[in-house]
């Protein structure tokens, strides 16, 4: 399996990477840091897998669809958690969240 | 520290650590794996400071701007050996190497 | 779910991550390199997951299960590998490889 | 250099992240998550530098020395943020922290 085929769903998962870390990292800055604990909780995760999958799949591991699944999973829980709360960083982060786990199951199908 | 600052560096550190993946990748399948041992060797180093640097940066971690100097030597030494082979995939991961060992350093000067 | 619960699994998944690391290293030091090209790449592998899912149980992520199951499978491949030659580093790879999906098949259990 | 030496401080690194990141993960289960997020953020750091560090050792990687010195800072400045905190997690936290790091400067002497 050629590392091309996986360019797209590279570049989302780093992009969603970011705006994760973002999210984790503002969330931390807000005043009711309690309220947000839950997305900075999903933030977290979400940034470490999609940095897992796209080093899995840069690297054309044979374990990489199965990474892209779970990094599927997790961008989605953490896109519904964001979407509760109306900070930009949260929009944002929902946003890239929702685009790579399109892009992870557009290249699982 | 904000994250924006970072984003060309992190944009160099993705599209590097891609490069060498795959260079890492493609290495182990020559017929003269033995050859490039020092290069599948220097590509997985880089690949694995490349991401943990994008990483670093993308959450405003406190050690970014360090851990960016050692990305920058680890592309550096890859480049060195990248360049004493024929490989597309080793001209491109050389190549790759030296714009984000640029890209580190000039976000540390 | 507790961190505790995960201390046993996450013991193997570290034992796992520095055999493989080591076998790694030592297959791109033997004279037939080329030989041992699918033990470096499943050692690589084996390794990034083992660590992975060892941050993942010891952070109590949502998708350490997930990661355990497919470290189990990792080392499971890894193992079949390092088998089939007889250097003491691959050997004790496989060992070590066998005992961590054990360990993560009785906690999936 | 071997992957023998690095031994012990391997082990710190991975009693360090396991600390961490559970100090990280009951923080943010406090009430008064506000009052802890800058441990939060420094659990992170240290774990995530601690998981790296380990790795880069066991594979013998040629920073393996450098990470391990930002290693040390990160735990030392974990454990200091740590000790103003009476929670449990955060004392046991700041235990495993200066463990490491000095673990760390030992091997860099």
């Amino acid at each position: 399996m050629s590392h091309e085929r996986f360019h797209a769903c590279i570049e989302e998962c780093i992009r969603c990477m970011q705006a994760c870390n973002h999210c984790y990292y503002a969330c931390l800055e807000e005043e009711h840091a309690a309220m947000m604990k839950e997305c900075i909780r999903l933030d977290r995760e979400c940034a470490e897998l999609c940095a897992f999958a796209a080093q899995a799949m840069s690297m054309s591991a044979s374990y990489a669809m199965d990474v892209c699944r779970l990094c599927a999973q997790a961008c989605e829980a953490c896109a519904e958690e964001c979407r509760r709360h109306d900070h930009a960083h949260c929009r944002r982060c929902a946003e890239a969240c929702l685009s790579c786990a399109e892009a992870c199951r557009t290249m699982l199908a």
